[in-house]
């Protein structure tokens, strides 16, 4: 459609680019329980649950991470009617950083309650927040970009970028906070994780009493 | 389209989580098979047969659940025109129980017809029922939240919702059984998931019978 | 749409079905590269290639085995505006044969040229002609079923359905041969899987020059 | 829709095509990350790197390798209103070889810097090569065959095309130069790659200028 007249030409609809990222983030999503080891018959479950938390942590921390990218870019792509090139390639930049996460939380994982976990803790670190730095570039170049982005959600994609932008200091800061408290920074990015899941949740809710005071 | 009013606003077309939960189950149905072990030469193959049959059973119920919870997704989203937020939320619940699976499943595999074999069922029960739950909570706000469910389709959303209630009981019960007799256990489960995947090719005959006779 | 009218609440559009199954499919046809094994240093790529050449022949086979079921089941859809609840269930028995065949494939590969060689053959050769069966049945089931089939279709959908049922034979002629002659069976199901996608091209042509004529 | 006339009834739509192209380049693009190996306690991340970095650069000469490709792979459906069973066949060719990348890029990560250097960047170099040049005939099977390409992209068809046929030349002889200089080649895999993905920007941003004066 977009291809019918030749000025946009260079506009294309968004459906491969959401359907090529769905799977790459389910697929992220789903790599790192082929590294959850089968407790053998030997150990009790509850021994082996006392050993293998970290690997467990991580699962739920990277999960948690992806889902919560999985959200912010289902929100961008409904905040957008059209891509180019650029946003294409931003978008494969993005997709190397969560493909990549499952690898850095295995990282994460298996150095938890070790002498290298500082290290781990800020290379996970490093990658969660250059990541959200993506997705933000790409709401970015979607909000300046004349014929990406939806005319009626304008307000909303502010809004979104606002507090983006907050979620990708925090990170940065506990990043670097990771080098001296380890465990402080891996509970605060699963609490970013989280709240990137729960809070437009909350701000969905909070739209839609506007809109009923509003009324 | 559903972003043109501004009330309305937080809705969301549901192709997006169809997609991505989509490919996650399709992942989640087809890991399994990479813990399946390729019998060497000196055994023979009926021999390794009776030695593996747990494997292969675990993969049997394995794709048998994914299967009987993926039918029932696609019933949900058969019977929603539109996502929002919190549906967003739960479904990613819903997908870290189902990306579960395949690692309790292998516990369970493991573990049959050995000493742990009462906890693996245990287990793998819980997070079989846990799954079933998400569905349900998803199945319940999708019913009683404004603008999700198709109008046309309401009794039978009901309907669908009082038999999976009945399923969830099923599984709990014998999630709990499996504590004594985790053989029963297993078999429940396979048979639990193998009416899922049955109950609503059933169902669907019925409908239609009656729909012929009200003519 | 299809749920609107009363007596066709059974059907669905044939979207998600076609989602999940391309993901499984996928899936099931990339695995078996994780099963490569990367030769070493020591050994020269002539010499491992050497060694290792039913590995390779086993993914050649495996992947033009699931090529060709994928053509005929996106061919199917291509037949099919509508589905319902029994067309769902053979199709998850469909891909849970399909999903069997990595591993098959697999056993294949490593008994080839050893003493297990007319097991393995047999077992993938089964695992072959049921997947070809449960494709049939899915042909028949909608070339039978009132208002899954497109109208327009109908004669394309029986001419279909009658080749399938010539290479279900010869599948099934080629695993009993594998029992005596194993050789010639592998290069049998290589020859059908490439027939399967190589087929449909020629009948293409065919039906074109047929139109071109009839101009 | 296209089966609806005879003499067209051999077109279909492209929407499974893409569907499964997608989900094979997602699996593809990120399963080398399941190849990488997690540093273990006893040596810094420092020195892992320095012994690990062929499988770090692999792992990015592959996504980039692959992503180039889907860039291509979408461009292509953006010109294509509808596909027939020769370009199936010719798609799953192209996913054949698109799925063997990862298995090609393994064999470069574990020989880059010893003595089977040469011959493992010239078996990835074939592989690349060969990768480009179905796209180029899938490019030029949509150009040729009537009613498959969007008339109103043909000179954007055209000029794909040619840059193209250019990036295989290149690609081929890096293959070779890639037998005696073996880590120019892989720079050369590398810069094509990226520019693979860059040049469409400079592209879409060059059409958009003239576009803009065209005014």
């Amino acid at each position: 459609m977009a291809t019918n007249d030749g000025s946009a030409s260079s506009l294309l609809p968004p459906t491969r680019l959401e359907a090529f990222s769905d799977a790459v983030f389910a697929i992220a999503i789903t790599l790192l329980v082929l590294e959850l080891e089968v407790p053998d018959g030997a150990t009790s479950l509850l021994e082996h649950l006392g050993q293998e938390w970290p690997s467990y942590l991580g699962y739920f921390v990277s999960f948690a991470s992806i889902g919560g990218v999985w959200i912010a870019h289902s929100t961008l792509t409904r905040f957008t009617k059209a891509t180019d090139q650029v946003l294409l390639g931003l978008n494969l930049v993005l997709l190397l950083l969560v493909s990549f996460l499952p690898f850095t939380t295995n990282v994460l994982a298996d150095h938890l309650s070790d002498v290298g976990e500082h290290v781990a803790v800020v290379v996970f670190g490093i990658n969660l927040t250059l990541t959200s730095v993506m997705v933000n570039a790409m709401f970015g170049y979607v909000a300046r970009t004349e014929g990406l982005a939806d005319p009626a959600s304008e307000q909303e994609l502010r809004d979104f970028g606002r507090e983006r932008r907050i979620a990708v200091v925090i990170q940065a800061v506990a990043t670097v906070v990771g080098f001296i408290l380890p465990t402080a920074a891996v509970l605060t990015y699963l609490a970013i994780s989280l709240l990137l899941v729960v809070d437009p949740i909350w701000q969905a809710q909070r739209a839609k009493r506007r809109a009923q005071k509003g009324r």
